[in-house]
């Protein structure tokens, strides 16, 4: 079909004054009022609405590194997902380039167009460095594959606690995968880079990645790992996922397929949580999990239920964004969204713990939520 | 109205099949596809409808460097136009550098999601080297300042000699005005960078700068006028532009407003040519010329007869190079354009060399001889 977007006329051109409104010599007029005020451009073009998928190919779905041209369908049909759900005007933006530094030269070269920077499918450490370097940029940049599954793993956590009547803050949870989202996640969870005055960490956070807990006597770790490291394992684990799954409230999986079995299930503590999320083999099968006693479990897929799909997440906090002129997402932004899917569930119950993904009531609440956030309302 | 242009979806979301088509994991199925061959993202994607319409900001109009954020009405006007006249998906980049070699980088790395460049806006003499370097791109890479301008003026030269009965290659042609788009016209005026078998160089064309004809003694020329140079003024003629009008035919304006007199027009041979496109303001006002003795008389104003207007040709070209999958704009599509044009004025008179720029039927007929030009079909 030749790609999943185009672009519409929001003004007719039927006559020749509707040309030369448009066009030469009617433009002038806009533009010059933007040259005098730059503000202007939010009221006087698309700027307030668009918002570029930036990907640089290196991390696409679980496609890996399939290069920039090869992932323009997946950013298409972000773009799609942004139009759907949150009427913004994305475009996919597909660099030729995998280095950090040219990334972000070229998202600040681009910016003018755009509201919002959505990075896309950037592999870690990479897409922090890009993340991070970019926050002085005046727009909200924003790595969905970090941010916006943390954000919809949160809400799931949120009312996973709600069924089971236990406090988030106190859960024992194990992260496995210490990539782009499972850096977000413990980051969420650990209440970093927040407002401390609003945010209730969870205590005790372990993150896996395929050696097993990272843990502070462990040998030629990565300059990302010691980040984590600093805020994560406050009780010093080691051993394998395995090891110190026992006894634990909470397996989060954003690693790879098959990695547990019934067995690690039955070692954790009582009514575990099982948010098991690779693609498009989960950690572990959701039968298996409930067979050896897990009380609630969540899947990437859509076939079973509670699927922790990033949908959820990012038209809503993009439009809330927009709406608010918000010059980044900061983590006062993150908990609101989560708290607002959260609460898009009026009664969870274990086999709905968040909203089907296409419910379209979803992302206007949380971009309602977001926005007030932005501005410092309660 | 926030915007002239906007983004919608070319696939319905009404379920959770259509969900998973669009994104995850369906959307895995073309790019794997496009990782194995990348030619087939002109099948399965965006690219082969996508042209980025690039500028930074510099020569926007007659306003001049306005910045990337202030010509993005401009880009929105321009993106609109295309979809309008050749139903294409045309996204504004307005890039936050006036440096040539950054500007070059920046479109390379941005290339994979389009399948044209339409440079804009761009400040001569930079535009030259910007346009000449990426012509390796292998997209079609094509400032329109100038070629749009050289196609449109062109084809109203030659219906122009048609109306009078002269044969365009034996006239003495003044251009005015030695930026982006008096250039480009010298060039196609003279057949430069084109294949010389189908293109019939104007023997004896003289350009003006502020300072008058652009000739070999005189001294402290840039290295750009030194090329012109090397095609034009072929009989070393000096002195101001009133000067050098003297016993012309054709005078071609892309200077200033009233630059022009009565007098200067009563100077030239009988019966000339005049195509006055400054703008607002032409460099000699329709009424003076005529009763000063022109034959036929353009403008760049749509209030006037005979508008030369870009929009009469960039659409076609465009939508027929795309339609050809061509990697560059070259000389025989320039020519095959312009010829096209011309020949959709049924029976041309002095009060119409060229169609309404409103005429749909035009984008048509030139993007079916550029494409047809691209092939290598007659």
């Amino acid at each position: 079909m030749r790609g999943k977007i185009g672009v519409f006329n929001k003004i007719p051109i039927e006559s020749q004054d509707d040309l030369s409104i448009a066009y030469t010599p009617g433009v002038a007029g806009p533009c010059m009022k933007i040259a005098a005020d730059g503000a202007l451009a939010r009221e006087l073009t698309i700027k307030r609405n668009a918002v570029a998928v930036v990907t640089d190919g290196s991390a696409v779905l679980g496609l890996g590194n399939i290069g920039p041209l090869a992932a323009l369908p997946v950013m298409e049909g972000k773009a799609l997902l942004f139009k759907e759900y949150a009427n913004i005007d994305a475009w996919p933006i597909c660099l030729d380039t995998q280095n950090s530094d040219e990334i972000i030269e070229t998202v600040r070269r681009i910016a003018p167009v755009f509201g919002g920077i959505n990075l896309e499918d950037i592999a870690a450490p990479r897409c922090f460095e890009v993340e991070d370097r970019l926050q002085d940029l005046g727009i909200p940049v924003f790595h969905d594959d970090q941010h916006g599954t943390a954000v919809v793993l949160l809400a799931a956590l949120l009312n996973a606690c709600r069924v089971i009547g236990r406090d988030p803050s106190e859960l024992r949870v194990v992260i496995s995968g210490a990539g782009a989202a499972g850096t977000a996640i413990a980051q969420l969870l650990r209440c970093v880079n927040f407002d401390q005055s609003t945010c209730v960490p969870v205590e005790d956070v372990v993150v896996c990645d395929s050696q097993g807990a990272i843990h502070k006597n462990r040998e030629g770790i990565s300059p990302e790992k010691e980040a984590l490291l600093s805020y994560t394992n406050r009780h010093d684990r080691s051993g394998t996922v395995h090891e110190v799954l026992e006894d634990a409230d909470v397996f989060i999986g954003v690693s790879k397929g098959g990695l547990l079995e019934s067995d690690d299930i039955k070692r954790m503590a009582p009514k575990p949580i099982i948010l098991a999320m690779a693609n498009p083999e989960p950690e572990i099968m959701p039968d298996i999990a409930r067979a050896a006693g897990a009380a609630i479990v969540g899947t990437g897929r859509s076939d079973f239920p509670n699927q922790v799909n990033n949908v959820l997440a990012f038209p809503g906090i993009f439009r809330g964004a927009l709406d608010a002129g918000a010059t980044a997402i900061d983590g006062t932004m993150k908990l609101a969204a989560a708290h607002a899917l959260a609460d898009a569930v009026a009664t969870p119950v274990p086999e709905q713990i968040l909203p089907q993904p296409m419910d379209r009531t979803v992302a206007p609440l949380i971009a309602e939520a977001v926005r007030r956030a932005a501005i410092g309302m309660p």
